[in-house]
């Protein structure tokens, strides 16, 4: 099955742990493999490592694509999006994972950091026994076409537009 | 802060699981409080008692209403909603947990199983250093305006529609 969460709004990577979390309670074996996030820290790794050992996250991108600062190359992100997405191959292809979760790769896709051709004639294969979620704002229509189950995350009132400052622990 | 997750679509109480998850990452203690939904077993359970003595979950509904072969009445669901709200005021008072969520609170504000008015005064009252997330379909107007965050997901496509049977550990 394909899930995509999708949209401008708050809760897209977040549905997708909570859904980690209900599989690993049924017994399931989940791999999460992030594009684009970078390296930083935040609340999900000290909660994941107590977790469960059938959880693993991979954190493939190298930080946010064209903030302010950012000290990567377009092709520095390129680099590390192919080989996320090379990664997300080999891991679905393995068949050790009942859940794999690709978060961000609609936006790696709109950013056009990876071929998302390439994706779509792999994920038309590979989508029979395994449960994939893509997160992510702007996810392509064909991904829409082929997924199971899709929402779309609208934002309707942000913190950011009351100029309020982002929370530890709530806010990413 | 009071954080809303409203809509149609899927992903609204995983994503307060989510949430649970990340703040319980960041030492934070955490009671998720559910209205409508049953005692019946599902992914959550088994999960949470692994995860963290920060996370408590407590089932306050008594099933779905007004489904077929509910065995219940209305004012049984009342009871229990009414139940349910005041373990929650408890909770929030109590000021032992940085985020409680309210799950499907929504849901039985617009079933009329609660008195929205008293929840208008209380929460008004009462989300200042605590966070509060309050999930369900059809979100009261007055919880939008007081909100500081708030995510509708909507259905853009899903299982049922296409006849596929919900999967156990992914669908609910």
């Amino acid at each position: 099955m394909i899930i995509v969460f999708t949209g401008n709004g708050k809760g897209k990577t977040t549905a997708a742990l909570g859904t980690a979390l209900r599989s690993i309670g049924n017994g399931k074996k989940v791999k999460m493999i992030q594009f684009i996030k970078g390296p930083f820290k935040s609340g999900e790794d000290s909660s994941w490592q107590k977790l469960s050992s059938n959880f693993e996250l991979i954190k493939g991108g190298i930080g946010f694509v064209g903030i302010l600062n950012d000290p990567h190359s377009f092709s520095d992100h390129k680099k590390a999006a192919d080989n996320t997405w090379e990664l997300c191959k080999k891991t679905i292809k393995s068949r050790k994972y009942n859940l794999v979760i690709m978060d961000e790769i609609n936006a790696a896709m709109d950013l056009k950091l990876i071929d998302d051709q390439e994706i779509k004639e792999f994920l038309q294969q590979s989508s029979e026994n395994i449960d994939i979620i893509c997160t992510g704002r702007n996810a392509p229509k064909w991904l829409i076409d082929i997924a199971d189950l899709v929402t779309e995350m609208k934002d309707v009132k942000h913190p950011f537009n009351a100029g309020k400052q982002a929370k530890r622990g709530i806010e990413f």
